[in-house]
């Protein structure tokens, strides 16, 4: 199936306990298309600056991602720099400069609007929905959101739920959206605000994916020394969703099986800053994770 | 294989979202015996004061758990006093009434120095190292602990350690043990300080197992309201430990599948104060929920 990503391509600057990055590499759709690209074609909307690398172009193209809905503006790419000093599950932003994402309203091409499967990373919910509004009506929609947007676009975000397939949150956007104060009363309230499955991501704690029929809970693949956390979220997306994408039919095995693909992929990508681990995985490596995930998770 | 445990039995005063409850029964010992007792005969060691009530010894009586190494001291029994109303994954104390558990050292029966699984529930480690000086050499050896041990009797603690088989603690204590920054690390690093086994409870977020030749990490089972956090780690311990000396053999598989017990016992035990869900489960709804975590983590 085809997948289409929207959301942020940026330039981060990021202090972690292991070190610093300055304007490096990052955004929620890049983090997720790289991830995806993984299990297969990814096809990419979003905007960038006039100061894009040309380096950081030919990272995407290298792994497959369709640049064809990408818009170059008129000024800097999107900046945002945090501090994961006082924890590493928690990232203090430090500055927001919104630059060419001021204003911008994604376009999706043509090309593009045939996408079987749609990941509207996180950005302000009427932008997502106006995504939404441009791709077909069959297509399988997953979002991603902040507390931001719950605490400023409720509305437009309760709306937008009732429109998607699979919603991506973290704990404390989990229990903001749902009013409920337990992560298992959220997850079940989300379920009825919406979407049929929601993934509930826990960082260094795995995630939970609640759907109206089952539920299944995994451990984060063990990682010793995280160097950066940054886009651990997306590319967990990114694992998950490029999983599915990849396969014919969407089913309770295949969302089990998609769940162990995000959370080895997330595990690369806390490795290193940026896109440093990410960029260039080979199959073998992954697979190896996805086999030890087995093992650290079997039965008795 | 005969279960000994050596800890404290107590009335606790706590507050929860949920609620308060005054001066109801609590303890580490009375936790963990009561949650070993569904899998086999408890021998329980531990002083309580004159004003303990014969309706709580009843409650551990009917519980199959001989109090033969039960100690009556000279005035009130210990008292400790705890709210959650900030975070229910974290007790703060308001009040610790030593009473009659002040220069209490526990003497192991006779009858009880055969036992072949011994649980050291968190005491002080010169008094945990006492109660193995009185067990043989042969038993299996399980230990808890807490952060104000770690800070103040830390020699101790470290020479334990080298004594016990394993070893359960919370993810603050395994990284202040470990001096490591990262649950993963710290878990390899406390089986390089002694035990075989380490067991890391997370609370909601389940717990890890870290053993010299393997990984196993599950989900707590997930609840939707907890009234009252008390007693979940011990009642886990109970739980795992109970199982394990329920067995011929301490395996792999036999840790496996104690682990999901033992987060199936904590489970019913958060559901409500003291040992009121505790006290009564039928072997049904206790096999009930260990079938839903086989589901729940199931593979693809």
């Amino acid at each position: 199936m085809s997948l289409l990503v929207v959301g942020t391509l940026a330039y981060d600057t990021i202090e972690t306990p292991a070190g610093k990055a300055d304007d490096v590499l990052g955004g929620a759709a890049t983090y997720f298309s790289v991830a995806a690209s993984y299990f297969g074609s990814v096809r990419l909307v979003g905007v960038i600056g006039n100061d894009f690398l040309a380096e950081d172009r030919a990272l995407l193209e290298e792994r497959g991602i369709d640049l064809g809905g990408l818009t170059i503006g008129d000024g800097p790419s999107f900046r945002w720099s945090g501090s994961y000093l006082d924890d590493l599950n928690v990232a203090e932003t430090k500055a927001t400069h919104l630059n060419v994402l001021d204003g911008y309203m994604p376009t999706v091409p043509d090309k593009f609007r045939d996408s079987n499967v749609v990941f509207l990373a996180n950005s302000p919910p009427a932008l997502q929905s106006h995504v939404l509004d441009q791709v077909s009506d069959n297509a399988f929609a997953v979002m991603d959101t902040m507390n931001l947007w719950i605490e400023t676009a409720r509305d437009d975000l309760l709306a937008l739920l009732q429109r998607v397939n699979m919603l991506f949150c973290n704990d404390l956007e989990a229990l903001a959206i749902s009013g409920e104060d337990s992560l298992i009363a959220a997850g079940r309230k989300l379920l009825e605000m919406g979407p049929d499955t929601v993934l509930l991501k826990k960082g260094e704690h795995g995630a939970f994916l609640f759907h109206r029929e089952f539920f299944y809970a995994i451990p984060a693949y063990p990682i010793e020394r995280v160097v950066d956390p940054t886009g651990a979220g997306d590319s967990f997306a990114g694992g998950v969703v490029g999983y599915l994408a990849s396969v014919g039919e969407i089913t309770e095995s295949q969302m089990r099986r998609a769940m162990l693909y995000g959370s080895v992929i997330a595990s690369f990508n806390v490795e290193d800053f940026s896109l440093g681990r990410l960029r260039s995985l080979a199959r073998e490596e992954i697979d190896a994770r996805y086999n030890e995930m087995l093992r650290f998770t079997a039965h008795p």
